[in-house]
């Protein structure tokens, strides 16, 4: 079998696209990764469908300055609004999130109600309903944007008990609940650490699609499918590089990575790419 | 006395400089004024210094493709980050909101004891204390960073009774409050759109200070000072630039402008400049 020791590149708006490295290397824990968070232009979910594929050729083009054997768009604004154009100007896999959680939502659900909630843009772009509609076209998909959910989690305001996140959260979900969702997909990178808090909103019996762990699964199933893994059973390494200011990363982005940041972060003047 | 018709320029991070717009066309009702909103970029308060002087002067580059007579900076993170750069840069007049809202204040007190709100980085910046301080060196200032105000005012959470907003509000205005302050700085030209949320929480005895509209009438002074008024009474025109999508513009800019946008509005490649 092939081995390609090339690292994985994975980018988001910010720092969510964490959640999708920390389950790529509980995966795979003998593959590189490179990570780029554009902190300097987060958040991209309320911007337009043009200035996000302007923004993210830029990250792709910046990442690409390493030689990569796959890229994963670990953001599901750039996956909903600008997949196809990445995926046709790259000669490497471009990997989204939308599909894995399409496919996990269809496979989960047993009513065919499946709830979508995301950024403004994510959800405009009607990505998610397509991609569930072309596995199942008799599901119902009910999609609610989110605008405040990411500045809220930036914030530290995520936990179970802060009637903030909480209220805005029973707002947000009312329309799914009335829906009778069985299934939701958490279609941004941030909202796995609101797990807890739409949990407790919409009850037990409703399923959370974690779109960063579904994505870096997928990944693994295509790597290994087409013997693309480094053939390492552990010692991967992660390079972070962000667009804003190294030295506020540490911090939040162990919230999202699960562990400490131990290494050196690089920055980037991602308009010059 | 001479008379200079050449417009004003105004630019802001996104659209809450338009506060300052508002208050400028409402001063000087025969000034063309130039506007400038920097919403594919949008929010500054929480990027590093390196970033925010990056960033504004380019927003600045932009403008002066007009000619102009003066630049008005109607945001609180650009003023308290970048003012000496594109003052010592630049050879119009650039006029920021900090030194207006520390001449208010200083003006307003009777106790000394100075509240100031800002986003984060205008409160690390510690700009608005050093000029409190010039002016009334035994002043006592406490500053506290409100970085989800402007997510929660974009997210149209800014009336009284929204248990949000007033939960937020509390927390942040709570050490301000235990401070004894008698007049509040509002360091952010998003925040007069909280003033109701503000009063309420702080007691009518604390005076507010709106930035913009500081911002506005030391404008308006200084051009009446140097003889660089238009001479005209009325008939004042308003062009507006963003770094989105125009048409994401209107709904919002009527919020901060306090009226409807009938003006065409242009696009710009801000990353160019």
């Amino acid at each position: 079998m092939a081995l390609d020791t090339r690292p994985i590149g994975v980018f988001d708006s910010g720092l969510g696209g964490l959640t999708a490295v920390r389950a790529l290397c509980r995966l795979l824990p003998g593959e590189d990764v490179v990570y780029f968070g554009d902190t300097g232009r987060v958040p991209y979910g309320s911007r337009s469908r043009e200035t996000i594929v302007k923004y993210a050729r830029q990250d792709v083009a910046f990442l690409r300055t390493f030689d990569l054997k796959a890229i994963v768009i670990a953001c599901g604004t750039v996956s909903t609004t600008a997949l196809d154009v990445l995926a046709a100007e790259n000669p490497i896999p471009v990997l989204g999130v939308v599909g894995p959680a399409a496919r996990a939502a269809a496979r989960l659900t047993r009513s065919g109600r499946i709830g979508l909630i995301g950024t403004q843009t994510s959800v405009r772009s009607g990505a998610y309903e397509r991609a569930i509609h072309a596995l199942n076209p008799a599901a119902q998909v009910t999609a609610q944007p989110c605008p405040l959910f990411v500045p809220l989690v930036e914030s530290g305001r995520f936990r179970p008990g802060d009637i903030v996140i909480e209220t805005v959260a029973a707002e947000y979900l009312e329309p799914l609940r009335a829906a009778g969702v069985d299934t939701l997909v958490l279609g941004c990178t941030h909202y796995p650490l609101l797990e807890e808090v739409i949990a407790a909103c919409m009850g037990p019996e409703v399923r959370l699609v974690n779109t960063g762990a579904e994505a870096a699964l997928a990944a693994a199933d295509y790597l290994r499918a087409h013997g693309a893994l480094s053939g390492r059973a552990e010692g991967g390494s992660c390079r972070f590089f962000v667009s804003d200011r190294q030295e506020d990363f540490a911090c939040l982005a162990s919230t999202f990575l699960g562990r400490d940041v131990t290494e050196a972060v690089g920055q980037v003047d991602i308009g010059q790419y």
